[in-house]
């Protein structure tokens, strides 16, 4: 990784900052506080000369006119749980945008929720729910991610099938330009044609466009009833069908689809942090998370228990667990969520966040082994995911532990996605550590095309560099 | 308007055209047939210079590279459906993507279908349909619009409550910038957060900023049942408790919620082409049509009457009648989707294409018709559109035929959903219509940042001059 660190005195401008931000807003070097210096899993350290944590959209653009004037780097951080380096700063002025969490306004006949960047997924998703409404993004790390982060990567989740992406639920943002000019788009209209729809670039350009500091989100309506189902599964074709057959009879129902390949839940299964038997035991081929909303009263549960018995019936799936409560659903979605930061927590460790249509999954997975097999046949390799989104998770582990290995067999692997047309980031999104990959999935004229956006957004390159394209 | 005649003899332009596309494909001035030089309302009339007609991507993009090189003006035309000037060409070349109208593949696995730009949104339906499938967005001009045009304008119509916008059936799209060089990005997959997603800067351009070309779209399983009926409903606030009721009660089915005015519904009654009853009679405030998807055999037909019928005991609805047949249905959607060009037929006439906040429609609508009965009383407006996405159409007629007039009715009302901070276009899109009122629901700041893309996108301003922005 180069430096992009800038040539030049930064002393000058931590008083301009505390003029700005107040003096105890802005830290130096060893002031500044370890977890402003580190993602969450600790993957990318941070080196800041200076942080600065503005209070307001105002004192962000009047942050951000300082550097502009001066061409100082500015890399924005929200809740740090990021997966790939999107955060991390490396010289220049670190922004935490953690002062601005406050939900502004919800309006519950118009079902919008007014928000600054820093609020945490958590707290929008409560706030929501003490009124009977959801916002419907949601991951693992919502306990840590911010509604700014959150926009920034177009985050996915487990609920992208009936939901969307993050894109989907932002009906306007309010973003700072690299020069410092505040643009607000907070309208709460679902449909707005006028005029270029500039959010939905800003969306998913990870801090190297804009910085926004506030947003408008959409709510939705809670749904009164939960049907949670955890099947083993014959093969990946067996799993298209079932997740067809309940898109087609369950009408916008389904919000979960993933699946489990068996050794991710064998090690998934040895990692529980609650004791007792598995909710399925190890060894089937392939598994499958099945989750539903339903109107509580609408007499459903007969219906679903019939589909899943005929998947059975049809030799779909060999066995199926239904959760009948609370606690037996969270026991099926802890397999799913908080393994990946435990295997998070081996060295070596590679994580990867793909998508390839999800007809071509079976054979996409037995390439990778494939290839895995043959090239570094000591590493081991796990699938799960967001697979009726056709987005696989993958795991390496146990091979040698140097930065050529690493590089290698990303680079196996991304050649295999490139092969089935896939994108090398299906919601994790670029960062630093996928940068040097942007080309395997996107042609060179979509890279000059972003190129020439950057360009004219961030003329001088002071907005999160590094990130996304690397350097001009 | 400004002419955007280009200074130059485009004779020799005309030989090199023909050189690419072939020679029966070029055509000039008289030459034209006449749907190439005015939208099927009549509302705009198009003068090209020339009329060039494309067989490919490739042919587009030499079309384009020559253009770019002497600085020629080109308008591009898919089903010339739109209702805001959009294709219309005031000198230079309208290039019309009418041959290349293509279904190049349907992935019934993925649920993709690839088209090129000007195949119509029925044979896509249509398509999709002989496989159990759908394509999601409809609305009345299905026969004449092109999956081109609606990607230009980000397409609205009848079922964006629950199945989102164009930009929401869009996976991937195809296209050509101003100098010519094609950009694609064809994907299948549901989720591609790698770089920045130049599509959706595309969509909703009105071909400003690129010619889209081809388009990988995204189908959805069809749902087994339809449920659909008309309601008289007491007020905009009964209207809204319905709607939330039916959202939350029916889980992802409600597909669309359309409001009609008392002398909307009047009018439209009237304009019927078939005979007989109206469906319900004339008179009351307010009417909803209201449509669930749902699976033929979940036994929720009587769950869908006690709704309605609750609707009723709580006195927020009079009368309601359910389509028993598809006859039935189709009598109840003619009322709202065959007047709304019946009445434009009517001379004077103004449409418009606004969204608000759900919440403030009642107060909405009132303000517009108080602000009309002091400024214009002659004038007559009829409310109706998808209310449930905050969508209103308004027609106006009645006032003195002249532009000025024309002009401070559109400025009365511009100004109201300003004041509502509303869109001037929920789904129609900007054009040369609405260029001037775009300053009224989008900042400066907004504007400016429009600006700065389209200068780096189309740096001469060859790309569909005057629409959406004016002149430079």
């Amino acid at each position: 990784m180069e430096s992009v660190k800038p040539q030049m005195d930064l002393g000058n401008i931590r008083d301009l900052f505390a003029d700005i931000v107040g003096t105890r807003h802005v830290m130096g070097g060893d002031e500044i506080e370890p977890r402003y210096k580190s993602d969450l899993m600790g993957f990318y350290e941070s080196k800041p000369d200076l942080l600065v944590r503005p209070g307001s959209t105002a004192e962000v653009a009047a942050v951000l006119r300082v550097c502009y004037d001066r061409t100082v780097p500015v890399s924005p951080i929200g809740g740090n749980s990021g997966l790939v380096g999107g955060t991390s700063c490396i010289g220049g002025v670190s922004m935490a945008l953690d002062r601005m969490a406050k939900v502004e306004q919800v309006d519950w006949a118009n079902m919008t929720m007014l928000v600054e960047a820093g609020v945490l997924l958590q707290s929008v998703q409560e706030q929501a729910g003490a009124h009977g409404a959801i916002f419907p993004v949601d991951f693992g790390a919502r306990g840590s991610a911010t509604i700014g982060g959150m926009i920034a990567t177009n985050a996915g989740g487990n609920k992208v099938l009936r939901y969307g992406m993050m894109r989907d639920s932002v009906l306007g943002i309010e973003a700072v330009l690299a020069d410092g000019t505040i643009v607000s788009g907070l309208r709460s209209t679902l449909k707005d044609n006028a005029g270029y729809d500039w959010k939905h670039l800003l969306i998913g350009s990870e801090g190297t466009l804009g910085i926004v500091t506030r947003a408008m989100l959409r709510l939705r309506p809670a749904a009164s009833g939960m049907r949670t189902a955890l099947l083993a599964v014959r093969d990946v074709a067996a799993a298209t069908h079932i997740l067809r057959t309940l898109e087609a009879k369950t009408v916008g129902g389904l919000v979960s689809f993933e699946l489990m390949w068996a050794d991710y839940y064998e090690q998934a299964i040895d990692a529980r942090r609650v004791a007792g038997a598995p909710p399925l035991r190890t060894g089937y081929p392939l598994y499958a998370i099945v989750e539903i909303e339903a109107d509580a009263d609408d007499g459903g549960e007969d219906r679903f228990l019939a589909m899943l018995g005929s998947f059975m019936e049809e030799g779909l799936s060999a066995d199926i667990i239904i959760a009948s409560s609370e606690r037996e659903r969270a026991a099926i979605w802890e397999i799913r969520e908080n393994i990946g930061e435990a295997m998070a927590a081996k060295r070596p460790f590679l994580g990867f966040d793909i998508s390839v249509g999800l007809a071509q999954l079976a054979a996409f997975v037995s390439d990778v082994r494939r290839r895995l097999c043959t090239a570094v046949p000591e590493a081991e390799a796990f699938f799960y995911g967001h697979a009726g989104d056709g987005n696989l998770h993958i795991i390496v582990t146990g091979y040698r532990d140097d930065e050529a290995m690493a590089r290698s067999i990303e680079s196996h692997v991304y050649a295999v996605v490139a092969d089935f047309k896939g994108s090398i980031s299906a919601e994790h999104g670029i960062g630093l550590h996928k940068m040097p990959f942007l080309g395997q999935t996107r042609s060179r004229e979509e890279i000059q095309l972003m190129r020439r956006l950057k360009l004219v957004m961030d003329p001088s390159n002071i907005l999160n560099p590094g990130k996304v394209l690397g350097e001009p």
